[in-house]
């Protein structure tokens, strides 16, 4: 058993391309030898964003703390402290903060997910592939 | 993509021999279709606790809300809102909680669990088979 604080486990910023302000903590994850799965703690700052991207993986989320949008494809979702989403697999998908608080949610990946690729999606009107 | 709110999720008594006043709710599970993982919100009222069970999967825990205490075999963990607790595949463990509100968290199962046995722990002095 591994027993832990959040707020122990060091932050770190998303060096993803077409990331802004956004910042995450493995809270488990591979150093723990989780058998199945990774948990991990993202928080978007105001005015920052995900990249809209996809994967061949599902995510499950669930909100902790303020507020944000996350995009389905084009369509905006409002969500906030206590609502969860499942994005599924190769579901095109961002998190943007609109707020002026910290967005925080949970999102847990399964360990496959270490071995598959993440595609950024093109802006609207360079490319209709992966919508 | 499926977006939703906890609190429009159905609450149910954990019906578990050895279970007092806990309740869960499935935040996505096998009607989601979730490919891998499974989400549950489970709430232990003031005085209640689960079963000192194990089993042959891991738990992925995240406290949203009050505190209780985890026990690692005979050992307990005093856990509070933002601790992570992972529970290692066949530790036998329990929640309680003593303190005077609800306490929640959130409780990740990978899907393989469905299909795995649960196995309640006897007591301290009936048997030192579970231990």
């Amino acid at each position: 058993m591994k027993v832990t604080s959040t707020r122990s486990i060091q932050q770190t910023p998303v060096d993803m391309p077409g990331s802004t302000g956004c910042h995450v903590r493995w809270l488990i994850g591979k150093p723990e030898d989780a058998p199945n799965l990774a948990m991990r703690e993202f928080q978007v700052d105001p005015g920052g964003h995900t990249p809209r991207h996809h994967h061949p993986y599902e995510h499950e989320v669930y909100v902790t703390e303020g507020q944000g949008v996350i995009y389905e494809g084009d369509t905006p979702h409002t969500i906030k402290a206590g609502d969860v989403v499942l994005v599924r697999p190769n579901e095109v998908h961002q998190f943007q903060n609109h707020s002026e608080t910290p967005f925080k949610f949970l999102c847990l990946i399964p360990n496959e997910a270490y071995d598959l690729p993440i595609t950024m999606a093109p802006e609207c009107g360079d490319s209709q592939s992966a919508k």
